[in-house]
C-alpha cells in the first residue's frame, strides 16, 4: 500500500507525508543506503534514534549475498537486517550497468533483459524485469522499482546520442510495463515505482513521462542522473524533470547527491532523496557541516578541543543525555582526527553518524520550513551557513 | 585514591569493591582493552551501557598517538575519549617488549631504561620508571602502572633461565622503587600499581611479591604470564601467585584470558582482568557463547534464524527494549555471517558488543555467586555449559 498526502507545496517544492506498509515517511526525506542489508558502520538502532524513516537495499547485492532462500527464511529484508520501518529497494539495473565496467563489455542488453557474470563467483546471469520483481516481492520492499535500463552519459568515452538514449528508455519503458504487469501478478502488497529515463535530452524526459504517468504507478523517480554527466548537466534535467511527474504521487531523484543537490532537488519538486555520500565520505573522513565540509585528515584538527560542528546535536558532537542528566559522549576535532589516523573502527563509525544526522536534520529543517512557509529564507541562510566554510 | 573493600571470600576467591577518582568498580571485574584511546569497535555510551566499569589505555600508544600535548589539552584520557569512568594504564614496558620482537633485537635494555625506535617514525625514544609516570600523569589513569619489564617466555627459542628471570625480576623491582618515588614526586593523586614478575619461577615469584609488599602500594598485578608459555606453566603461576599478594589490595592478572581463565582467576584470588580476547576475537568471527564459542564463518550458519546465544541479553542477541515496549534490533547467526562475508563494519560492531557482554556478564554472574555463596555451583555450572557446545 502507498497513501501521499501534500501537506504544503511552495513553488515547486512539496512538503508531503507518505504511507507505506511499515510506517510514515514525512517527506521531503533522505534514505540512507543499506546495500547488502546494512547501512555501513551504524546500528541499526541508531540510524532509528537519529531520525532515519526509511533506508534502501540493493537488490541485486541481496540477490547475490545472502541469497533469496536465507531472506526467504526471514520473511523478507526487515526481520533479516533488524529494520522495522519502511525499505526502499532498486531494481538491480544500476547495478548490472555500473557492473559492465566503463566499456559496458561486462553485459549484454537483450529485449528480454541483461546477461552477466555473477562478481561473487562468475556464474552466467540473467536479470529480468520480472526476476526483479519476484526479488523485491521476497524482500518484502515497502517500495519496489522497477527493472530500468540506466542510460549512461558517456561508455568508453563515447557520450550516448539521442537516438542511443530514446532507445534505451523506450526499452525501459518497456520494462516498466513488463515490470507492472508481473508486480501484479505476485500480487505483491507494496508499492511500485516507474523511473524516468532519457538520458541528458529534455524532449526523451518528457516523453518517459508521459508514458511512465499512464501506468498510473503510485510513485516514479527520476533515474539516469548523477551517472558522471558534468555538473550543469545535473541541473539542467534535476530543474527540468521532477516537476513535470504527476502532482499527487510521490517523486524520487535517484542517487542524488550533496547537501546543495538535495536542497535544490526540493526546491525542483522531488520528495525523496538516496546517495552514499554521506556514509562513503564519512569513511573517508570527509564530513558535511553547517558551515561546509571539514576534511577530518588535516592536519590542523590535530590538537583542536571543538566538536565538529558547534551547532549540531548528533551523538559523535553533542553525546547522548541520558535519563539523569548526565551527557555520554560528544567527541572533538582532535580525537577523530587521532582515530582516523590511527586507522581505529570507531572514526567511522562517529563520522558516519555524523553525516546521516546531518543529511537527515537537514530535510528535517527543510520539512520544518516548509510547514511555515519559510522556504526561501531557509534556502537562503542555507547558502549563505554553508559558503562560510569551517572555523 | 584507592579504597578497596572486601564484601565477602569463597576459598582465595574475593568480591570486593575498588573505588578511585572516577568511580567504583565491582569485582570480580573484566577491563576491556581500549589501546589508543578507544575499545575497538564500540560506542563509549554502549560500553558503558553494557555494564564496563573500568577500561584500559596503553600509555606507549598513547604517548606515541596523538601525543602528550594533545592529551594535556584535554586534561587527560577521559575527555580526550569520551569516558567518565575508571582507566588504567599500562606502563608501556608490555610494549616495549613486544616491539623488540621476537629477537629482542629492537630495543636495548639498561639500568636506566629502555632504548627504542619509534614504530611511527623510526625516531630513538627512550622510557624509563620516571617518563612513564610522566605519561600517565597526563593521562590522568585513575590506575597507573609501574614501569617494569615483561620477562619473556622465551627469545629467538632459548627460554628464559632462572638466572635470567631473577636478574629481570629483581630490575622491575629496582624500577617499581623508581616508579613509586617518581608517583609520589608527580603527586598524582591516582593510584599506583607495583607488578609481579618472576618468570616461570615460584621461588621468584615469591621474592617479588614479598619485595612489592614492602613498598605498600594500593594494589597489585601480576605480569609475565600468557607471555608465550604452555597452558599448564599459565594455569600453574595463576594457581601459585595471586593469592600470596597483600590480602586487603586489589590484584589485577594482566593479560589474561579466556572464559575459563577468568574463573580459574577468581577462584585462585584474583579481582581485575583484561585482555584483548573478546574484542580481537569478535573482529575475526569468533563469539563467545554460554555453551562455547561459535565460529560465525562457519557456513552451517548462513540460513540459521536463531541468536548467536539464545540465553544473552545483549543488543546483537535480544536488542534493545525501548521505554515505549518495542524491541529494536535482535540479529540472527544468518545475519552475522552475511555481514562477516561481505566484509560489512556491522559484523564486528555487533560481535564485539556480544563478547564484550559476555565478558562483562560472565563477571557478573561471578560476583552475584560470591554474594550468595554459590561460587562452587556457579563453576560447575559454567564448565558444564562451556563444555556442551553451541547447538
Amino acid at each position: 500500500m502507498l497513501r501521499f498526502e501534500i501537506l504544503a507545496t511552495d513553488g515547486h517544492a512539496r512538503r508531503g507525508r507518505l504511507t507505506l506498509n511499515h510506517g510514515v515517511v514525512e517527506t521531503p526525506q533522505f534514505m540512507p543506503v543499506g546495500t547488502y542489508g546494512t547501512v555501513k558502520g551504524v546500528l541499526p538502532r541508531d540510524l532509528e534514534a537519529m531520525g532515519a524513516q526509511i533506508i534502501l537495499g540493493n537488490t541485486f547485492h541481496l540477490w547475490m549475498r545472502p541469497g533469496l532462500d536465507v531472506l526467504r527464511a526471514f520473511g523478507g529484508l526487515h526481520r533479516f537486517e533488524g529494520w522495522q520501518r519502511p525499505i526502499l529497494t532498486d531494481s538491480g539495473g544500476f547495478q548490472v550497468w555500473s557492473l559492465g565496467g566503463a566499456d559496458g563489455k561486462g553485459r549484454r542488453i537483450t529485449e528480454q533483459g541483461v546477461h552477466f557474470a555473477s562478481p561473487v563467483n562468475g556464474d552466467k546471469l540473467f536479470l529480468t524485469p520480472e526476476l526483479s520483481m519476484q526479488i523485491q516481492t521476497v524482500l518484502n520492499s515497502d517500495i519496489v522499482m522497477q527493472f530500468d535500463e540506466c542510460t549512461p552519459y558517456q561508455t568508453a568515452g563515447h557520450v550516448t546520442t539521442e537516438h542511443e538514449a530514446r532507445a534505451s528508455m523506450e526499452l525501459s519503458l518497456r520494462w516498466a510495463r513488463r515490470s507492472k504487469a508481473e508486480f501484479e501478478r505476485l500480487a505483491n502488497p507494496n508499492a511500485l515505482f516507474g523511473i524516468v529515463q532519457g538520458g541528458m535530452y529534455e524532449p526523451l524526459r518528457e516523453a518517459s513521462v508521459a508514458a511512465l504517468a499512464e501506468l498510473d504507478l503510485p510513485g516514479y523517480a527520476v533515474g539516469g542522473v548523477s551517472v558522471g554527466e558534468p555538473k550543469d548537466d545535473m541541473r539542467r534535467l534535476v530543474a527540468h524533470t521532477p516537476h513535470r511527474l504527476p502532482q499527487g504521487k510521490p517523486r524520487y531523484l535517484m542517487g542524488v547527491g550533496t547537501p546543495e543537490d538535495l536542497v535544490d532537488g526540493v526546491a525542483n519538486g522531488v520528495d525523496l532523496f538516496d546517495c552514499v555520500m554521506p556514509t562513503r565520505n564519512a569513511r573517508n573522513g570527509h564530513l558535511f557541516t553547517r558551515f561546509g565540509d571539514l576534511k577530518i585528515r588535516n592536519a590542523k584538527h590535530r590538537a583542536d578541543t571543538r566538536a565538529l560542528d558547534e551547532t549540531c546535536t548528533c551523538y559523535a558532537c553533542r553525546g547522548t543525555t541520558l535519563p539523569d542528566g548526565s551527557v555520554r559522549g560528544g567527541f572533538s576535532r582532535a580525537y577523530l582526527h587521532h582515530l582516523d589516523r590511527c586507522g581505529e573502527m570507531l572514526a567511522p563509525m562517529l563520522a558516519t553518524i555524523h553525516n546521516l544526522h546531518y543529511y537527515l536534520n537537514l530535510m528535517r529543517e527543510v520539512r520544518a520550513a516548509l510547514d511555515a512557509g519559510t522556504f526561501a529564507a531557509l534556502r537562503e541562510r542555507f547558502a549563505a551557513d554553508r559558503a562560510r566554510g569551517v572555523d
